[in-house]
Order: structure tokens, then sequence, then C-alpha cells
């Protein structure tokens, strides 16, 4: 059910003591091949922490035979000293790996602006690497973790070969630029091309479809690691099904553990004249903060959600749109509909669906509730 | 102080009984003339309320005699029903004012989806023609206001001519997508093309850069009658900088009412390749949740900033950035700078200063803080 579902891996969660907590906060996944390949990709944020500069640009070879994930500490607009540290950290787990510092990635998650402090960050890394197991997913899904209240791991197996994953974060929701680290493991044996175009096929559907409040990350990063130890090549589609089941299931695991969040919220957007169209009014609804409050506030307010959809540029009829709320069409050709009494907004689910009556296309964008839980976390926490 | 500082106007507010509270809710503007050129602006929401569609075809012709406001209910997505009685209500003004009914617009604002009482609605616009008066400027500007604590009003006389004006709303942070009207007068004589012109430059300028929760209204109006009866004819760039005060001025009024604020943002940002460029990292920053729930915290949070400059397409190197709080230069190089401890966030106001240091334009935008009271405000109302 983690990164080592996959046979030719192993993982392992320590506690170097960068968290005041005492919570483990140093994690490291290995895979022992025979493959090394990889893909990852990263925030499309142009202020980039240094974990990320370092791991953009050693992933450009296709391979990755290490991942060291730190919390207690995002190491972002930290400079030259900053970008040393991850190097450093790269390099002492390489050195006892007996790999280059290049395949080894890095992540680091916490807080912005700070060093790390590498006398507890190094000996961590060391001690990680002697704690590797083939059972030490949940030990690592354990260590990545910040405000998130569970651990967050999937699997699923296909066949003769197993993708699995852990991931932390609550979209942006989490205090202080928390993030979304997501590592996927596979023991299929696909070239890093292939886990490439699979990566972002299977991230674009899922973790790009999260939205819980509009804040974009320094820190995020979403690895697979591929060690062909199965044998097993599968066909790319049928490699690129089961890793978006398992993006959309650790995505909605991040959904669930928003924090200060009272409802999950899946938005479709249906019969729009193409997925862009759809994607676009997703994120546009979204986004807007007077209908994440309705939504806290059991207000099946669906003006809000026409006001935020005219801010989209999709093909439509502003006169002629429906909108529904957990099934009841609140709203029929941009005007009142059944009555919205027949809305119940206690569940913690809800569903808003948009009809754009402009084509045969659709997409769902998840976001939460703006909660008074939401501005406590974010205003009272840190500095 | 207001709509009836200038010289040819008469103004009124009355009670038709829209609101549950009993208190004004028709406002009435007539320009005697000799002049009736009009310009006005409206929101870029492609959902628009059905007074907005009558005011944005009828100010075409570059004149309006009268506008009629109504608070207690938005008129917006009514449908065909919702359309007609923005008609009435102008055909009922234009016949008791003795003009068309094309030269009256029509403003309303307050909860949208519902039907107007036009059995209230239509004897209240018959009493405030009956009520007009020169001296009527805060009685209408009282009229227009919904979740507003105070009326907004301003005026400027340079020379022999003035602008005054009245404005209602706090950006779109009043509860059920409350709006921001706003109904300037002058006396001087100037072309509607030259109206035209002034009151873009004004409005983008003022009204544009003011973003208290990144929600777009389906109402947004703001309308310039010039009666000309000062006789003067000012310079376009005199004129348009008098009505840019005057915009200003009730832009930060509305900024310092906006419903649940505890702080007053403005975000400078400066040395900018183009104003395009400041203005695009000004939007980003000021619908970053992260920031405003860090400013109500009192957190000088840096790293919530550069996170938001990094989601612009700006001119910049996100390695060398600088960001000032209250003054205190706390981020340097995209690192750390002076000391957070330096920062005051008790006060109201609070200056954020970014420097792109890749130009020499700058922009302004400002907005409030995310706050608990916001959250309550937009929850617990309506429904």
């Amino acid at each position: 059910m983690s990164v080592t579902a996959a046979q030719g891996f192993r993982a392992a969660g320590v506690t170097a003591g960068l968290k005041d907590s005492g919570k483990p906060d140093v994690a490291l996944v290995v895979n022992d091949g025979p493959s090394s390949a990889a893909a990852a990709v990263f925030t499309s944020n142009r202020c980039q922490a240094n974990p990320v500069i370092w791991s953009r640009e050693t992933i450009k070879g296709g391979t990755a035979r290490a991942v060291v994930l730190n919390s207690g500490g995002a190491n972002c607009y930290t400079g030259a000293e900053g970008f040393a540290t991850t190097h450093r950290t790269a390099e002492v787990a390489a050195e006892r790996l007996g790999i280059g510092a290049v395949d080894v990635q890095v992540c680091s998650t916490g807080l912005i602006g700070r060093l790390l402090d590498e006398d507890k960050l190094l000996p961590g890394v060391e001690a990680a690497v002697a704690a590797l197991s083939a059972e030490g997913g949940t030990d690592a899904a354990t260590a990545i973790m910040t405000t998130d209240t569970v651990s967050k791991q999937a699997a699923r197996s296909v066949g003769g070969w197993t993708v699995g994953g852990m991931a932390k974060g609550a979209g942006m929701l989490a205090p202080a630029l928390a993030t979304m680290l997501v590592v996927i493991t596979t023991d299929a044996d696909l070239s890093s091309a292939d886990l490439d175009a699979a990566l972002r096929r299977a991230t674009a559907r899922t973790f790009d479809r999260l939205d819980s409040d509009g804040c974009q990350s320094t820190n995020d990063t979403v690895l697979l690691m591929a060690s062909g130890a199965s044998g097993a090549s599968p066909d790319v589609e049928e490699f690129t099904t089961a890793l978006t089941e398992v993006c959309q299931d650790l995505a909605l695991q991040l959904l669930a553990d928003a924090e200060g969040a009272d409802h999950e919220i899946a938005i479709e957007t249906i019969n729009a004249a193409s997925e862009a169209d759809a994607l676009s009014v997703g994120r546009e609804v979204a986004r807007s903060n007077l209908f994440k409050t309705a939504i806290f506030g059991k207000d099946p307010n669906w003006g809000r959600i026409l006001a935020s959809v005219g801010t989209s540029d999709a093909v439509f009829d502003p006169a002629d749109l429906d909108v529904a709320i957990n099934g009841v069409w609140v709203c029929r050709d941009s005007g009142v509909g059944e009555s919205i009494d027949l809305v119940d907004l206690t569940p913690r689910h809800v569903t808003v669906t948009i009809d754009l009556k402009s084509g045969d296309a659709a997409a769902t964008v998840w976001t939460n509730d703006l909660t008074h839980a939401y501005v406590h976390e974010n205003s009272a926490y840190s500095t």
C-alpha cells in the first residue's frame, strides 16, 4: 500500500530533530533496480525552493536511484547556502548508498525562509540509510507529514506489476506554504520517456485538478521511479491508467485531510465545448472565496457559482446555464430552478454540476470550503 | 461632497420597502442640464444583472438624464421577468421626469436570483422623483447602502467647476455578491467621448486596482454624468486628474469599509519592466488567501508574498527580489533581509513594497486581509 508495495524498493523514516515536536522528519526511498528510470513534475511557481532547483536539474537524465525527503523546513528562499544544504543532502545519501549524488532527488517541506540545520539533517540522512527496509513504506510516509493528520498511501497491482505511492500535504491549505510532495514507485519496466509521458498525463487529471485555496507552493514535487524488478513491461496506456488511479487515490486523500475544511467539493463542468473550457470554469469556481464560504455556511448559493462562471472565457451563453448542487438543479436557464430547500449541505461531500450546454466535453475540479478553521490555521501559525 | 455638489443636479433617497430593515432603498439622481453627456463602465463579468444589460445598451448614445438605483435586490439571474422590471423602473422615472426611458440608467444591488417587488419598487421611484432636491446627495448615498456601515461621498472643485460622487459596496467583500455602484456628477461641459476617455482612465487607476476578495460582481457600475451647468469646459487632462482624485477617494472609502477586514493593504510593485507587470504582480499577491490570512494574524510572512509573485508572468529574476513590509526590507535578493521582528502589523494600514529590479514602472493594488469576520459574514448571511 505504499512506496514499498512494488518490488525493488526499500524505504525508511527517521527522526533527525528538525521538528520541534520530535516527530519523524527524514524519509528515504531507494530503488534497487535493476532499472533506475524515473520522471518528475514540479511546481510551476517561478519562485522555487532549493530542492526543486536541484531535483529538476538532476532528473533531466531520466534516472533516479533514491529520494531524500525532509519535513521540518522547506529550504526555500535560503539562497546559495540553502542550495549547498540540498547538495550535501544528496552527497551524504549517495556516499552511503554507493551511488552518484546526481542520482539522488531531494524534497523538502515546512517553513520557508529558514536554513535547515545540517548538524541534524545530515546525520538523519545517514540514519535513514541504515534503517532502509522493504517494509519501510509507512515509516517514510509518516516522516514527510507536516500538518497532515494521517499519512497518505496507495497502491494498485495489475497483472504482474504494481504501482504504489505516498503523499503529504493538503493542496496549499496547510500553513506557511506547506507543500504537496508525492513519491510513486513501480516495479514495471518502462523507459524514462514513457514514465514521463504517463506521469504528465496522470498528474494533469488528478493533482492538477485539486485546488484547495488557489495558492501555489514553491516546493511541489511528484516523483515516479521504476525498478523494473517485476520483469513486466506493460503497455503504456495500461500503465497510465493504473498510475492515474494511484494519483487520484492520493489526491482525494489530500483533499480529505485539507486543514480546516468542512466540505470536500467536486465541481463537475459538463457539456463544455472542450475539456480546457470545462477546466477553466471549474478552476474559476474553485477559486471563489464567496462560493467557498457559502458552502461552509451550508448555503446553496448558486448565484455565486454563476458569477464565477462568468469570469471564465469558456464558450457558453450567459443566459442559458444550469447548475445543480448535490443533484438538485437549483438554477435552470440562468434563472431560478428547483427549490434550494431541497439541497442538503450537511454531508462532507458536495457535488456541484455546471451544464454549459455548449458541447460534450467535461472535467471535474476538486476544492474545499473556506472556513473559520482555515483562517485560524493560516493566521495563527508560524513566526 | 456628493452627487449634488456639482451644479445642475438634484437627488433623492427614499424608503420603498424592498429591505426588511425598513431602511432607505431607492435613490435617484437627475441631471437638469443643459448638457446630458454621460459615460459608464460596467462589470466585465459575462454573467450580468438585468440593470447592467439595460444600462450598457442605453448609455451607448452617450447621454443620460437620470439614474435610478435600488438596494434590497440585485435583479440578477431573474430572466425576462427581471429585465421587464428594470425596463418599467426606467419608464416610471422617465414619465414622471418628462424624459425618455432610454435616458434613465438603472442600477440594482442586493441578493441575486430573486425578483424585485414592483409593487414596492415602482411607487418608490415615484416617491423619489417627488423628493428630488439640490441638497439630496446624502439621502441618495444613504439609500444605496447594503452592508455598508457608512455612506461614501467625495467631491473636488477646480476653478469654476466641480466633480462629486457617491459609492456603495466594499469590493466584493459584502455578502451575497453585493456590488460596487458609483455615480459621479460634474458641472463641467465635456463631450461624452471626453467623459468616456476620462472615466476609463480614472477607473483603471482606482476602482480597477481594488481587489478585496478576488470575486467579481454581476452588477458593478460606475456612471459619470455631466450637466455643463458651470459653463466651464476644462482641459481633458485637468478634468481626468480631478475625476481620478474623486474616484480614488471613493475607492479608499470602500476599502476602509470592507466587511470583516482588520487591515487595509497597499501592495506597491516598483521597478517593474512595465505598469502591466507591476499590476500583474500586485493582483497575484492581492488574491493570495495565505498572504491575506498572514496579515490578519499580524505575521510578516514574506515567503507567502514571494510565492505569489512567482505565479505572475512579469519580468523579474526569481533569485533577486526585495520585499518590504511597512518599510522594513524583510526580504533581500529573495532571501532573508532585515528582522521580521521590526515589522509592526498592529496598525490598520499596511504597505507591502515589492522591488522587481527590472525597470522603472510601478503600480499599487489595494486589498484587505482575510479574517474570521469575512468568513462569518459570507457564510452566515442569506438563504
